[in-house]
């Protein structure tokens, strides 16, 4: 019998996947199950770009080009001017969602065995692509105790080898909701441009930044043409997850180029997807402002709450719609099955996504979980008493 | 100025997208340019597919399930099992394409530097994969002489090494049309099985095949559970390319977890797309009946009026729509350049697509192209016309 490959074998399970067996015990039980622990909004997808689909007209469902049609990353283009970020159709490719665009970015920039710095926690996919790519993730620890700040300049300059090809970023953070400043962001242009490295910024939670601060771009920065890569989504902007569209960014003529071929192996994005996307461009503000509206409560509910748990250590999001939490417990990965299995408050209990998975560094963030909130409010609040009660009855 | 990959650089531009600055060229001096280059089929896509999506009631384009809907899985078993190949639900992974599980195979099945052997001419997009999964492609040079008949057995065992983990064929082929006799996928299998190898078979245009001939599958052969890998498409049977969406197939549970892990990476595969896929699996067999007899006549047409061209040779394609043509010229690269730059007849001139890309071997493939039946039968005698003419004038 044939084996799989080692790169196969290496693959990383998703975090959350490893508990779904759990999940459908608990549901065997008849619990009801709040789930923390997936990035799928609740929020409706803005319903011109539902409609734009229903009304589609298509008799033949073709390809469009590789990199996208043409208008669609026309308005692309002006999104991102709107944006104060000044780019061209041509600077742009469309790709089947922000994942694929990793794997382009990796492909594009990185040969087997190179080295990719990336601070932790860091979004669990990041893994994934990288094993596929034949890439190594080089981890930059940030701490919860610095709410996830970027890690001194120093630490970056420590980790860079004559195979390390870019510093990747995502800002605003999944997992950690941290929003990275301009300031920050300078250091790193600086660290990247003075060792020639790319830097690649998964800016696909763009729109959610909280107490009046405003999200910068790595190419809003002077100098960056030839050395960014924005990442980008229609994910999380207009709750359409399922679309699977987002696109590759840079300046840079040749990697453009690059990222292309691997666009034309794969012929073209999805077309429905991209006449709802295309669509999705004219979603008027007062959508975004409802939505940052209702993310920003909910956060500040929620932060409120878990601070009040004897125990637990929050780190404070300024985007995003995720929060890291650490708790007085060793291993978050028994406790979240346990949270399944075992425990319930009036038949109602909770999944969360257990935070090791987004960490490279062996050990590290076991006492963590990652917390989404895509509830409503008062499912919200329900929730974190449950995780208040699970955690006085919780022995480990 | 940080570079670009070495596997980027050595990624492969599309043979055809090489062209593509020609053809504007012939649009600009407002010639007719006939399209024999592509694979997009002129065929509209099933209503009851089409219609789905026009119909659809979401309010959130949501993921599905990394593997593809539940419902969408359990119709596609059922339509290998009505098409002879008895696979379950949990032996599939709906994937972004065919494409997408082209890569899947490859991630899944190789290492970096892992041999894959390839009967050759092949679709030209094996090499892209290949490039970007650090996999090598072995060639067996098949020949239009032998109609493109499987090149005998010790041709195979001569290229298998250590480092050999699959065959790859298409079946029906492109760039071929050729059709596997069910003999010829046995001694295919012998030699996978010997060898412990993986048998991968792209059958996605199972249902083009003419004179009365049958489809093969190789999860149709005893034996073949352990080593048999299918990739599959809506995009050709279903006429719908913009829907990316196709399948992974294996009966081997191991191999599945393996590409679910891949899958899990990129999150889902589109949404709506799978709406639509799962609608065309209605498609009355009305609707094959009347565009197998439509290429059937093409085909017939084509082969028909190439073979009267003094010096031309035909491969006969039993299936798909593509068929190989050997010119009496040298190099058809510059030949179909010069058909959009220089030549036409009354205005009108035709695209063709350099065969050298659908070979690894160096050299190979020179003197002919391939075309695509995807025209209506009058433009395709026009066409045809055209190249007959073309071929009378040009000088090398």
């Amino acid at each position: 019998m044939p084996a799989v490959s080692s790169k196969g074998a290496r693959m990383p399970e998703s975090p959350i996947r490893k508990l779904v067996p759990f999940a459908e015990m608990a549901y065997k039980q008849k619990k009801t199950v709040y789930h923390l622990n997936i990035g799928q909004p609740d929020i409706k997808s803005p319903k011109i770009a539902m409609d734009a689909v229903a009304h589609h007209s298509l008799e033949i469902l073709a390809y469009t080009r590789s990199e996208g049609s043409e208008p669609y990353r026309e308005k692309i283009a002006d999104y991102y001017k709107r944006n104060n970020i000044m780019v061209a159709a041509k600077d742009i490719v469309v790709t089947t969602g922000g994942s694929e665009a990793l794997l382009f970015a990796m492909g594009t920039i990185a040969d087997q065995g190179d080295e990719i710095i990336i601070p932790e926690p860091f979004y669990a996919n990041y893994n994934g692509f990288a094993t596929a790519s034949g890439v190594t993730i080089v981890p930059v620890i940030s701490k919860i105790e610095n709410n996830f700040a970027l890690p001194p300049i120093s630490e970056f300059e420590k980790l860079i080898t004559p195979k390390t090809k870019a510093i990747l970023i995502c800002n605003p953070g999944n997992p950690t909701g941290y929003l990275y400043s301009r300031e920050e962001l300078e250091t790193l242009a600086a660290i990247v441009k003075k060792h020639d490295l790319f830097l690649i910024a998964d800016e696909v939670y763009r729109e959610f930044t909280y107490d009046g601060l405003k999200h910068v771009s790595i190419l809003e920065l002077e100098g960056m043409a030839e050395n960014g890569i924005i990442i980008d989504s229609v994910s999380k902007r207009y709750s359409m997850c399922g679309a699977r569209i987002g696109c590759f960014v840079s300046k840079n003529a040749t990697v453009i180029q690059t990222a292309l071929k691997f666009a034309q192996a794969r012929l073209s994005p999805p077309t429905f997807a991209q006449i709802a996307s295309e669509a999705a461009l004219n979603t008027p503000q007062s959508y975004f402002d409802n939505v940052i509206e209702e993310y920003k409560e909910r956060r500040d509910t929620l932060v409120k709450l878990l601070e009040e748990i004897p125990g637990v250590q929050v780190g404070h999001p300024k985007g995003a719609f995720y929060c890291i939490a650490q708790l007085p417990i060793k291993d978050s990965d028994a406790f979240a099955q346990w949270l399944l299995e075992v425990f319930d408050v009036d038949g109602e209990t909770i999944m969360v996504a257990p935070a090791a998975g987004f960490y490279s560094s062996e050990g590290v963030g076991k006492n963590q979980i990652r917390i989404a909130y895509v509830l409503e409010k008062d499912s919200l609040i329900k929730a974190v008493n449950i995780l208040k009660a699970a955690l006085l009855e919780y022995q480990e």
